[in-house]
């Protein structure tokens, strides 16, 4: 424990992780717990993260927080700063919850257009910061809501979310397309199908039902489908940002998911993509957080 | 019944229909029934058919059906008919069930693309010829997969289904969106807000993602979200379509539906929009071609 600087800890929606991080950035030791901040009231969190990693806790190291600990009616409610947004300005609106002075917690960032919120993060800002971003980058973000964040300047100048990954899952549960779907990950033809479909033919609730014309054409067999829709959407998303193909992409995520982020990405002439570990991009960028608020 | 020239049959995936109808294309009386084509077997249909209206069918009279029987494995799979496609291609193609030479089915229209099949209607095709269309117009039939159906000299030129019914139901059942949401019908000004996003912030993926923004901001309750949802997934089908905004429309549907989208048409600067009856246009099509049949 003696090299451990900074208990750092990623809360999202549906699972917590809890990191020891060393002076720079690095991993030490690492511990998960379902226990998510989706379902959790605030009082809740202090006694959640003493269970998981109390013994850490004990030594009067700071402990800082990403992700939705900080959402409406969660552990404590932290406003989103506005783009542009930098590590200064993160760590100068960190907050601790009243049950942990201890504690601190990083905001949300949002995008306003004309004064009005118009999309929102909580986490992925601070991996952002945990990664050697080039200026004029975008970093993507994939999963259920994907999120595609530009940066200038070593700070976040504007993103987009996309809710590829959740409508997946309810397109293929609720809708006549997921009769007899298998996984994706099978067809790799079939998901580039699906991602030049989207490319060429917006918009995407048209292009959904190729999947069904494409099956009676005898051009898809019901295994290879889940590829193609997966294709289909996650091509909507390189459609929708094509105009920044010819900046730098950096992929966080899960390692699968972000390999069929980058075969779409080729597809949509993005030329300079490459895969980042998430779990060490959001301490690194704790880290810095950190640095940035001992100053 | 001594009026009736043509038993009309529209069996749709859902629901069955069977009408007595008048020289001219009248509905002299008609009967409904569950028992939809997605449901049967091929050799199903006839007895269906002689339960719900057997005493209709003793005199002899044509019997011409439009809509899902002709689907592949129901009654008789009928071959798409490729666009352009008028009454008289409808006539010429029509064909009898094995089990039933005094049934005819009308076929399906399809749009190819190079050789390739890219879009497909059955019984809407039937419903076009039934209204009197001026040149250059567009038929649009909202539901679970809506239909823009393009014509030019009286004749099915293209279409375009839009999977909006479907994914409504499955975004609302399947994803954090559908928390708390209630039914839409009941706030018109945030199906407009809906609409006019769809309509100037494409994709509807990303799109989506406002509708849990809106309520974060506080701009978007609980009980208005299902309205705003719809009007972003009918303002996705508008803003694809917004180059033919100078043509005349015809709304044929459940009409709390077509009035909806007849609300989005003129967001999106459709100035000629009416609403049709579908049952009396599915008659009167089903006579047209009987007509063109006979000649």
């Amino acid at each position: 424990m003696s090299d451990t600087r900074l208990i750092g800890v990623d809360w999202g929606t549906s699972n917590l992780r809890v990191m020891r991080i060393a002076e720079g950035g690095a991993v030490l030791d690492s511990r998960s717990d379902p226990r998510g901040a989706g379902g959790l009231a605030p009082d809740h969190f202090h006694s959640v993260l003493q269970e998981v990693a109390g013994d850490w806790l004990t030594q009067g190291l700071p402990v800082l927080v990403s992700g939705m600990a900080g959402a409406r009616g969660r552990w404590r409610e932290m406003a989103y700063l506005p783009c542009p947004a930098g590590v200064a300005d993160l760590a100068s609106a960190v907050a601790s919850p009243d049950d942990a002075p201890h504690v601190s917690i990083v905001p949300g960032v949002a995008v306003f257009e004309d004064g009005f919120l118009q999309d929102v993060v909580r986490g992925e800002e601070t991996q952002v910061f945990g990664l050697d971003v080039q200026d004029d980058a975008v970093v993507v973000g994939p999963g259920t809501h994907s999120k595609w964040i530009r940066t200038a300047g070593g700070r976040i100048t504007g993103f987009r979310t996309f809710m590829t990954g959740e409508l997946f899952a309810a397109i293929r549960k609720g809708t006549i397309l997921g009769a007899d779907m298998g996984d994706p990950g099978v067809d790799d033809e079939a998901f580039a199908a699906g991602v030049q479909r989207a490319l060429r033919d917006p918009p995407v609730t048209a292009a959904l039902f190729s999947v069904r014309v494409e099956g009676l054409a005898g051009r898809l067999s019901p295994a290879s489908s889940a590829d193609y829709l997966s294709g289909l959407l996650i091509g909507a998303e390189v459609a929708a940002q094509v105009d920044a193909n010819h900046r730098p992409v950096i992929l966080i995520g899960a390692e699968a998911l972000c390999r069929r982020y980058a075969a779409a990405l080729a597809l949509g002439g993005f030329h300079d993509v490459r895969i980042a570990d998430g779990a060490a991009a959001t301490a690194k960028g704790l880290w810095r957080i950190h640095e940035a608020v001992s100053r």
